[in-house]
């Protein structure tokens, strides 16, 4: 399993709309093969930072099977106009502790 | 609920002990009131990056009780020397989707 991370900086005079926009997006992501799971957290230091976590079985679902879908199209025309700088994508292994 | 977020840069030089350094502390953590659960991720693109999640009941839990705590030093005798640059802390409310 990985966890993809995203810090998304959202347009300051877009922000009250993006929480819609990202309940209408999670119906797309959610509906590609190895997606697992994903979460949306608020920043309580920097007004209009979020933090956007996704499971995926493998790496390359997200890479290359989310980002060449039908469903990531969707996914882009409904959030990428909201960010500002354009978010950087790690993924990242969870360590046995 | 609370999540608190960390990015860890690890020296290179260190990075072969962090991992069991980060296993002892996190009894530590874990024994905090206020403490709900951890997860250590290590990224895929940058070597020697972490992530570092923590989920609290409350912010106070982690700045004050955590921060002003005997199992605080014993994290920071622990863990603090293995970063650069020392990492910045956010802590995010979970979005309802």
């Amino acid at each position: 399993m990985i966890l993809e991370k995203a810090v998304l900086n959202v347009k300051p005079e877009l922000q009250k709309t993006f929480e819609d926009a990202f309940r209408q997006a999670s119906v797309y992501i959610s509906s590609v093969k190895g997606y697992v799971n994903h979460e949306l957290h608020i920043c309580l230091e920097q007004e209009n930072q979020y933090l956007l976590l996704v499971t995926w079985q493998t790496v390359e679902d997200h890479t290359i099977g989310f980002r060449q879908s039908e469903a990531y199209n969707e996914w882009k025309r409904l959030l990428h106009h909201y960010y500002e700088p354009f978010p950087i994508v790690e993924h990242y292994k969870k360590i046995e502790l």
